[in-house]
């Protein structure tokens, strides 16, 4: 299976290539490095990296910049991080991606805990989240060709340890567990599901 | 109390307005009608309306453009329809009013049963309806002075029959529960809820 992984240079991204590479042909793609570059917030960036990798039969997103910080810096400006970036961009990947992908390929998107469990500082977060789970549900009744497209929400993930001081009494999840999470989607049948591996 | 309604001219911002009026001060805010003119695609608009409205204690919001139409007509400007719309010019509702509420003040935004029930044609609804919905309970955790945020989440409503055909077996709800699921956000205690009046 040709699977191509969209942040690919990030903690999540960089760990689920690494292990589905024994088994798969992996594309990595992100900003600056990997196989091929991409800056998700351009519909016509996320079109020339289609163009240049032809066909494939997976694409996992775990690309997803937001705003994070205190509520009373966030205007129209700082949610437009959220909005372009983990919303627009996950969205722009299939709503292009479904034109390159074969016949019974599968989106896997990312989103997080954050959409039903908000922590201060993290509104954009919750926004784009929920949004990619709203269209994830939506895009599923629509895809043609046995195309599926699921979400994975993880909390916080053990590898981000940086990040726990945001997130009192939330239980990391294992980068494993967050490997199921995936494998779940591009390898399982579901579609228009948001996954939770813990 | 004194309310805004916000897309005071439409279906459910009318009804509210006068189901309201008998007991409240109501300023009906419109695209090009009403007490009050706001375009809430536009920040700049948004602010505007509140300078000229003054304190208030409550925010309905009933407008919520979105792009309606076949899937494979849906790109990223389509999509753009929504997420201007129905969503950010929700949240920019309450990033900018809440500098002109009163405390204890509320904000009652309007999403959909879209969320978490897809229809054909309607991604971008669902996408801007969840945003909605994941940012109202991110907001109730930051917001001060005791102002609390809520969504109404109704299905088709009684008095919108056009849409009926796109809602195969949705059961509507009658305007008066819609009103009921305002009254409750508006006049009650909750906050970071999503409510639906069936």
């Amino acid at each position: 299976m040709k699977i191509v992984i969209v942040g690919a240079s990030g903690t999540m991204g960089s760990y689920l290539a690494n292990a589905l590479e024994k088994e798969h042909e992996i594309v990595r793609a992100d900003r600056k490095k990997g196989d091929v570059q991409v800056d998700i917030t351009s519909p016509e960036a996320i079109e020339k990296m289609y163009q240049k990798l032809g066909a494939f039969d997976a694409l996992i997103c775990t690309a997803g910049p937001t705003y994070v910080g205190p509520w009373k810096n966030l205007t129209d400006k700082e949610f437009r991080s959220g909005v372009e970036g983990k919303m627009m961009g996950q969205i722009n990947l299939v709503l292009i991606g479904q034109h390159y992908i074969n016949p019974k390929g599968s989106f896997t998107l990312i989103t997080g805990a954050l959409t039903h469990e908000p922590q201060k500082n993290f509104a954009n977060a919750s926004a784009a989240n929920a949004a990619i789970e709203g269209f994830v549900r939506a895009a599923a009744i629509e895809l043609e060709n046995g195309i599926r497209i699921n979400a994975v929400s993880p909390t916080v993930i053990e590898n981000s340890p940086q990040y726990f001081p945001f997130f009192p009494g939330e239980m990391p999840v294992t980068m494993k567990q967050l490997e199921y999470g995936f494998r779940k989607s591009v390898f399982g049948a579901n579609t228009g599901q948001v996954l939770k591996p813990y």
